[in-house]
């Protein structure tokens, strides 16, 4: 049955498929420097954000997303102090990375600050921490910035970027990885945004290659459910410089004084559980690196 | 952007969202006595089932689907000799289960044959141990089957039904469950699968009070990705006679001799771990019975 004009649709490239919203009303549409960005009203969704044709946040489902691009790395890292965010302009991340006590100071690093803009007045809940005294927000080139980053003056780097398509390709580059991994401290992390796992397997083996020749001691992915992206099923991977990714702090997340929808410390665990493809594919990589 | 007509789209009811395939040919169009059966062929995700206007089942994703509506039940009972399937009529789930060589009988129940004989055709592979010695395929009422089925007759009742609207709906009340409690010997589990957590949390709720009224010691719900269905994120729910969820046969799972694509002991653990939005309603839900 075919969808009338009330419907967002996104179809997904390569992929044969495609996810729909309805919408009740189409609040912005801003074509900025770097890309188009539209503003609707749903009906069960709450606000959405759409950037350049792809669903990127919405109200309802956000959290899985952003809970799980910042608390299993914070709280897979000893003591992460100093964390900067590549992208995430609708300031979620921010928001949770600024959640935990340990954290001294986060630079959000996004090249658009009409996302921030669009963000600020239709997800002012994302927003909430944006002039926490911890938190910088930056509206220029992040792949500059961490290029330009003293080497080891981070703790946590999140990779918090569109698809490895047009411009967000070069965050999938060893280069770029070569950048987070000399601006990283010993025992540092990066994490990104990795795909779905039954649609892009070669973006995450692309990834694993690009860390290992980047010198990344281990990396690991993270599976989590995101209904708004292609397959409704997502992933982050991790690289850790100088060190494994073994354990977490589990009795801090235990004790976490913040409230979460999505993660706790049985999520945690259970987010690095490897499906059996995977488990035999990434084997694969690291025996053929 | 619209889709044209060689789109599949099934909207969701209630939800505000539509999944959407493309199609390059319609296979079949059949009405049963019961339902409408079509079938596609797709441009990535193989072979395409629709039942009344709802996805069911592509070659592409229903791995995911038919191995947690069977080895993590399989694995939690502690000798899995009799196995009944309500409904799973595309014998997906039948050939899961019996590779498990501890099942002395699987015996699958769905009132509607001609799903069967368009499984056959279109996933001949999901069909490939219907002539298995162990295996019986009836095709009436599965209900009424249940009803009549022998107290302490069965190990484990696999309901892999339809959604709990129209026919479906009975499946989800407490006479139906206590129809499965009286069927099942002690330590015997039920598994229904159990719609999206974050679309259908109210249906959750229904599903956990009329396990607790019919009387099951011990319930639990597993999690998984299931891109064709509603928001991409699916669920099951295990019901426990007399026994509790504890544990499951996690060196027989590593030991196991047949292949699966996501499925292993550490996903059955991951599976289980509640997100903390969903850890809260279970815990409101048990304290308010």
């Amino acid at each position: 049955m075919a969808l009338d004009d009330s419907w967002f649709t996104e179809q997904h490239d390569g992929a044969g498929s495609a996810f729909s919203l309805k919408t009740t009303a189409k609040l912005s549409d801003v074509q900025s420097d770097y890309q188009r960005i539209e503003m609707f009203d749903t009906t069960d969704w709450g606000k959405l954000m759409v950037i350049d044709g792809c669903t990127m946040v919405s109200t309802r489902d956000n959290f899985l997303y952003h809970e799980m691009m910042s608390h299993p790395v914070l709280f897979s890292h000893a003591a992460p102090k100093r964390v900067a965010i590549i992208g995430g302009g609708d300031c979620g991340t921010l928001r949770e990375v600024l959640k935990h006590p340990e954290v001294e100071r986060a630079v959000q690093i996004d090249i658009d600050e009409q996302v921030t803009r669009a963000a600020e007045k239709y997800f002012p809940e994302l927003c909430e921490s944006n002039h926490d005294p911890r938190a910088e927000l930056l509206w220029i080139d992040g792949i500059d910035w961490i290029n330009k980053a003293p080497a080891g003056s981070l703790d946590v780097i999140i990779v918090d970027s569109t698809d490895p398509i047009g411009p967000g390709e070069v965050l999938f580059t060893p280069a770029f990885y070569n950048a987070c991994h000399n601006a990283l401290a010993d025992g540092g992390l990066v994490v990104q945004q990795s795909e779905s796992p039954l649609l892009h397997l070669p973006i995450l083996e692309k990834m694993y290659r690009s860390l290992m020749a980047a010198r990344f001691s281990d990396a690991r992915t993270l599976f989590f459910p995101q209904p708004l992206y292609p397959s409704g099923w997502w992933s982050a991977t991790i690289g850790c410089k100088n060190g494994t990714l073994d354990g977490f702090r589990e009795a801090d997340a235990d004790r976490r004084r913040f409230d979460t929808h999505y993660y706790n410390s049985a999520i945690h665990r259970a987010a690095f559980a490897e499906p059996e493809f995977f488990r035999k594919a990434r084997a694969d990589w690291l025996a053929s690196n």
